[in-house]
């Protein structure tokens, strides 16, 4: 009998071509699957398909690839994604409205996520990381330069082999050295709707520039600060009456909402990352 | 070479069982057909599958169907929904907005649709109409029963075969005969956000009731009032500043917004009607 | 000097009348104090003036009352409202989004608010609640009548003396005696878009209906169930992929949205009911 | 008996002080003038106040504002708008749905204003501007300098008098000499979500970066291209399937529900500009 542990999430990207659909469901129906879920799209720009088939069934993975293997076309990717619940760590900083989000709904079961530890730069978040029995780490960056810091964050967070890390507000621009370890598994809350304001202290800018919304953005982190994959993104309407502070506070709920939003898209297995763009079924 | 009068829509409709993606793409990979883009659906509550396939490729139609009918459970529906533009009534009584929309994006080209022509039960909205050059129908309701009146609008209607019938603000209720002669064939816009709300005045019991949204609904009409299958909701913020009428003026924004994007949908053989509902790819 | 302790917020309700925001605020100047932020509202269907004047300095309440009423026409309501945090006692029954969200938003500053106790008719939420050092109390319903229960719950209350009582997803239906002691001052979060989906279980009410959007409605609680003056209504757009089990899911964060945001116009004294209605300024 | 077109808004702007609601208001009360809706607003970090005042009434305009030079402090400025529709011109090149959708909206009364005329620099919209019993006046802008092409807008437009000018789709950049005869009287639709994008080919720009939403801006037209204050902003959501051609088609919604919106308020005198923002009542 087919048991949620049973669940895989098949991704295939290739160069678009006739027959695709039918060929990759073809292969699923053979192997016994049943598909509980497909979607497909083609980028016509590129001549690129990408599929995402929810499966069912007792999977043999190396049998499914390899017949998959010669149906395609060549250069293609395909990955077969493991049921269970993924693990993260959390990078922080100061300020508590993300990671108490993420920590709540990971409490309640709204995301279904395993929080390994979070990792400060301050200590300041060490209670409310504690409350939830979760493993907080205080890696000060005080005295360090960049890489020695980025070393021992490193360090502390290996143990924990973590599928992705959320960085919840985590206010250091990381090296492309440190981004490199994890490619497209790191996720950024950015606090503006990029790419305007794009650098430092974007609400300021906001409220100077007059804006009647401000935004928040969910990406990837890739070598370009502010410039990885988008995932999500979300605004809210705000008028003249609001402070530059008062944009930055009304602005932590939207930050919050689009981090955890685009989080359980991930974890979905939902999110293809192709060029510096993303694809999210 | 293929052109956009190559592209049809197929629509299965059937029970949900094992391999049905594969068998379906597999047919239309057979026949020589590119997928441009392929939805599916499963109501696992009714244990019922739903697939929209957009095709490319000069199809023999009766060809495909056949072999389809082999592959399929029983009792399965399958549609193959013609290319090209398709031809709507529109029907009318005094309020403009909603005609008004749907006339002007029909001119630029927002809607792919031709407007055969607007028939009203008042002359109110035959200069505006005629603005567009499209014939314009007086069916006055007056000294009629609803029988005779609708007789007369069949009957003008009849000769322009459309497609559709829109009820661009109708205000006038319509009985199960003539429905049944156009089965979710009659797209309605409704002033509220259904089912709040529901029969006369809908914005006077919204601002009875201070309510902090409004909305509109635009749905398939069956037998039952403001009942049928729903396509499209929206709503809008209002407040205590808003009057019942103000509430109105402020609603016309979302009612032709949700009328011409359901509208929309509906012409692109998107909405797959089953039960009261809808599945909309 | 000002401080924010010297701040507070007058309301002001009566008859309209020509020259009331001259008079009131003339008043005002006339006893020192400063207007950091004036609203007024004139419902012109009943002839009734509303104002919410936000003050700053030394305030001599009796004698800026007594000012006022020799100005104000007959039969006026003022109230000069505290500064000051107020204090909340929130009322569970199983579920933890709506409590969770309002304890992370007091934590971390997002509401400016005093929870003093939590009380649940089962016992589930207590560890919840207790991670935030907040007193909870099961006042379970079992084997008690609906006076009983409410004699039991009333006493664990009293204490408190709380401002506001917080319905956040609390299951059970309260006699008119017991909100008869909370007159506009107990907020229930209504998991539907209100007046839609009254009564049971409406996530399945709207699933059956095959609705494109779902909300949910902060009010206040009076006689009639569900009925109560609305204060804030949102919604989120859901599509025939979703379960009504999903819709619940997908509505949670909704509701504690729109719980959250209600509770905080409340707490800022902006919300000013009447009849069955709210002005939020 | 007080008639529509005893209605005036007067509009003030000086430093913050002390008592200025009541000095106001009761110039108001003492000239005889009902106030219909007040609303007022501070900047505390420039140490500003503003407020708009709509009054009905006989009004006596030397007497009022000679009543408020009085009491306001030194350097206000104050206006009193005239009651009554006002005049606008409307520029456009080729794109039909912002012109289509403020001639349809004038029509049937949902935007309260008299286009006085189009002007175009193709000829391509004259015939839908006919349709609507407006003139319409082609600039070619070929075989002209910048400066020729301009005075020719000037001499076609002057004899219109209007109140606004308002660019629908105007593709042309204009000079400061050309936007310092209107200042602050020039509106225009940005097709993007501004400051994001700025400059040529916004939604192509959009696509690149693969965001997740794109929105308009309507802002006046001050020196700096696509720099003036901005009076009102939304964006729609997108996704991967959007090409950046689907794009620009669903952006066009939004730029003219922005635009209409925008100038609504312009029209209702809600928008005081103040260096590059706006106070929007």
């Amino acid at each position: 009998m087919s048991q949620p542990s049973d669940r895989r999430v098949l991704i295939t990207d290739c160069a678009d071509a006739k027959g695709l659909i039918a060929k990759i469901t073809g292969v699923c129906f053979e192997n016994g699957l049943n598909i509980i879920k497909n979607d497909e799209f083609v980028d016509n720009t590129e001549g690129r398909f990408f599929m995402r088939t929810e499966l069912e069934g007792l999977v043999d993975e190396a049998s499914l690839l390899g017949a998959l293997d010669e149906v395609l076309p060549a250069h293609h990717h395909t990955s077969l994604k493991p049921a269970g619940r993924k693990r993260v760590v959390v990078l922080v900083t100061k300020e508590a409205h993300c990671l108490g989000d993420l920590m709540m709904k990971a409490y309640y079961g709204a995301l279904d996520v395993e929080i390994a530890a979070v990792v400060g730069n301050y200590d300041k978040l060490r209670p409310l990381t504690e409350k939830f029995d979760i493993p907080f780490h205080h890696v000060c960056h005080e005295g360090l330069d960049r890489h020695q810091h980025e070393a021992a964050l490193a360090e502390v967070i290996a143990p924990y082999a973590p599928d992705y890390l959320v960085l919840a507000k985590f206010m250091r621009i990381l090296t492309p050295e440190f981004v490199g370890r994890y490619p497209n598994r790191i996720i950024n809350i950015h606090h503006s709707f990029l790419p305007a304001f794009i650098g430092a202290n974007p609400y300021r800018q906001a409220w100077e520039r007059g804006v009647k919304i401000i935004g928040a953005t969910a990406h990837f982190v890739n070598n370009c600060l502010d410039e990885g994959p988008i995932i999500k993104q979300d605004v809210i309407h705000v008028d003249h009456n609001y402070s530059a502070l008062e944009m930055a506070r009304a602005g932590r709920d939207v930050e919050k909402s689009v981090l955890s939003r685009a989080l359980g898209l991930v974890l979905a297995d939902k999110v293809v990352v192709y060029g510096n763009k993303t694809v999210v079924f």
